[in-house]
């Protein structure tokens, strides 16, 4: 479906939409006039959670719709899915979801933390990530790797947009055009097409490095790509 | 040693410094007063390209010396190390090198090519980088990781500063700094303190990333940290 400027209008599942960075995805792609719906453990959660989006965009022009569901729900209801939810428990959940025929993009990270502050977590002995194993997990699926390096609190926050390039990594060209798109409700601009799939296993974890920088500098850290005109 | 305005002035060994990664760093370096000295495994290649070097810098205001050695010689006669090294043969050319009481920087990038295009190389099973494996090869060195992303092409091209930040990674703030310091040779400000050593692992196959984006886009793109007020 597209709107009256031509963009196409997409309708997004966010699987963890209760958590900080679902939500705020949630909520960016909502601004920017896209239908969400924010998908949780419990129907009940979610929809209190879409509740506080809904007054959040009160006044917006445009926006799009946000109601909450149970996660499988969800997803029946959509043909884009957003997976938002913490590494641990990704597999299993992501198995018991009904994704055949959808476009997935994974945010997922791979981090571990300890007193030498955040570093990736090594999946498939450096040779998978999470991304892939949302592909392997779901095979009539088509999952591309994006948003991994946005910053909930930004997305949440007061600027009409994150000064911030999405990556989007994925086989499938259609897929990723899907969370390019999307990424301009994020930052004013379509994302930008990182390459294959496999190379998830440089995005996942390079939060980490984000995550160092806003310890070090009491930032919140965004990445840019240079030497790319705009738009792109 | 200091120059007249504050500025350290490095004493640069290039080793490899006669591949187009290490010849375009030395001759940021050189540009931005550092005195450098190119490496490789004959003296007299490394010369010649110090001469083309030099060449190239006549006339330019303030800019160091460059000189070529053998590989060995040319860390003799600094204090600090930048192996600008292809991955292959790298474990065993750092070994061989007399690195102890060092700063070496490294921006080795170990990546493999085939036809779905670049990607990171598994090192130590996922839990390894080139600059942890340079650190355990000379224990009484003192590595950082840095200048990983930077292009070729743009450090010997003609624009004053590359549009990109630095992103250094380490265990050792002084080491850290002295490579903050020569980022400012080439992005016309200092780089950033990406966090602890091992996150190397994430800055290394990056560059798999920004060679995907340079396949798709036709440029030469670069990474830049946004959130920071500049200078750092």
């Amino acid at each position: 479906m597209t709107d009256q400027t031509g963009q196409t209008r997409y309708r997004v599942a966010v699987i963890g939409g209760t958590g900080p960075q679902g939500k705020g995805l949630g909520y960016r792609f909502a601004k920017g006039g896209h239908d969400v719906v924010l998908g949780s453990r419990a129907a009940e959660k979610a929809e209190a959670v879409a509740a506080e989006v809904r007054e959040r965009l009160d006044g917006t022009a445009a926006a799009g719709s946000v109601t909450g569901l149970a996660n499988a729900d969800a997803v029946e209801a959509c043909d884009v899915v957003l997976l938002a939810v913490p590494y641990d428990g990704h597999d299993e959940l992501v198995a018991s979801l009904p994704l055949a025929g959808k476009t997935v993009i994974s945010c997922v990270n791979p981090l571990a933390f300890d007193k030498r502050g955040a570093h990736g977590r090594v999946v498939n002995g450096g040779e998978g990530s999470a991304a892939e194993s949302a592909q392997e997990l779901a095979p009539d699926a088509t999952v591309v790797g994006a948003f991994h390096n946005v910053s909930a609190v930004l997305l949440w926050g007061d600027d009409e947009f994150l000064d911030e390039d999405v990556l989007v990594v994925g086989d499938v060209v259609e897929a990723k055009q899907v969370a390019m798109d999307l990424a301009a409700s994020v930052t004013g601009r379509v994302g930008i097409d990182g390459g294959k799939l496999r190379l998830a296993r440089q995005l996942e974890p390079f939060t980490a490095v984000l995550i160092s920088i806003n310890r070090k500098y009491k930032t919140h850290a965004g990445l840019r790509i240079t030497g790319l005109d705009a738009p792109h």
